[in-house]
């Protein structure tokens, strides 16, 4: 075991925090996206800080499908587009107008569009954390995604997380293995605009709520 | 809907980032704690800013409980002493020995403890994103716990997740509603040491992976 190496921890100063913080305010879940590529280098250089994302086992369940065909692209949309027009039917008829206006994925313009699977057959980590709860691997790409985004904000890449979709469909498009579990498509690009509240509070729909209700005590 | 505040966008310079990597590199799944409590104002302020986290329709799903009562630790306790008995017993031979010398959790030291629950219930985000996918609400936690993570460590504070949980036990244990699903246990305090490096890695468990080998094309 290496020994604590302390003289070269690092030290983080309010400044950071600071601007940390401004990071997390201003994440956004982007919809609108300037359809500029994204550099081939910048892409890796996210997706490499996303691999220190925390996993259980260090298994590092989490694998990638960059959809970039004209084919493939025309699949996702069409699987969202029935989606959610199911889920608009389901909305209540006081909200359903609102819906129907709601801006949700930006599919049509984001450069670089990747379906983010977790790969139940991994060997890596020798199952340690997920006996119990197998989907602490699922937990584990959902948290990389966390990590990916930030990262990517933090160098002024817009992402959008679509979960409106079906899954074994996508996968079945796709032609992922059985093993791969669908768990999030995401739209990365350079954002049309920056905005501090998400869509869906500027747009009516839902707004932000406090913690203090949220935290019960044993 | 507010229009684009572009003037007051912030602008996130190379030092920031550079910072914010060394934050994403030495995060750490920590498991030693001093026993020194953490001040209820920076436990709030770190549960504060993963209010920011990314939500699907904004719902914010977390719901927190924290841990303090001697009767739920020690019944936390017995929960991971079975559970990582049968996962030890579940390891190949060549395996087992390393496994029963690992330091899984921080269970007996962490002086804040907290469960996290994923309330399939709430009816914040009127459903958004959650039809097709309704395990978008748990991902969405998954996601808030990344956030909290690195708030945490840009604080000094360090968080260790435990999932070697029979989550039905904790559930019932702790008397959760029957919408709230058991997500994570999250120990949370001073770390005894720093390391860049996971402690599985350290302990010669599991090394991390390159990414190269995860990104397929379509």
């Amino acid at each position: 075991m290496t020994p604590p190496n302390l003289t070269s921890t690092p030290c983080f100063d309010d400044r950071f925090r600071a601007e940390l913080d401004t990071l997390l305010s201003w994440r956004r879940d982007v919809r609108r996206f300037r359809r500029d590529p994204v550099p081939r280098p910048l892409l890796a250089e996210v997706l490499q800080l996303a691999q220190l994302s925390p996993s259980v086992g260090n298994s590092q369940p989490w694998r990638f499908v960059e959809v970039a065909s004209p084919a493939m692209r025309a699949a996702v949309k069409r699987n969202f587009a029935e989606c959610n027009a199911e889920a608009l039917a389901d909305q209540a008829p006081t909200r359903a107008r609102l819906y129907a206006r709601l801006k949700l994925e930006g599919l049509d313009a984001a450069p670089a569009q990747l379906a983010v699977f977790c790969d139940h057959a991994t060997t890596q980590g020798h199952g340690l954390g997920a006996k119990t709860m197998p989907e602490a691997l699922d937990y584990s790409v959902a948290a990389m995604i966390a990590v990916l985004w930030l990262s990517a904000r933090a160098r002024g890449l817009g992402l959008g997380w679509v979960s409106i979709l079906d899954p074994a469909r996508l996968s079945a498009d796709i032609g992922a293995p059985g093993s791969y579990k669908f768990i999030a498509y995401l739209c990365l690009g350079w954002p049309v605009e920056e905005h501090e509240a998400p869509e869906l509070e500027r747009a009516g729909w839902q707004e932000r709520t406090p913690l203090g209700q949220y935290i019960l005590h044993v």
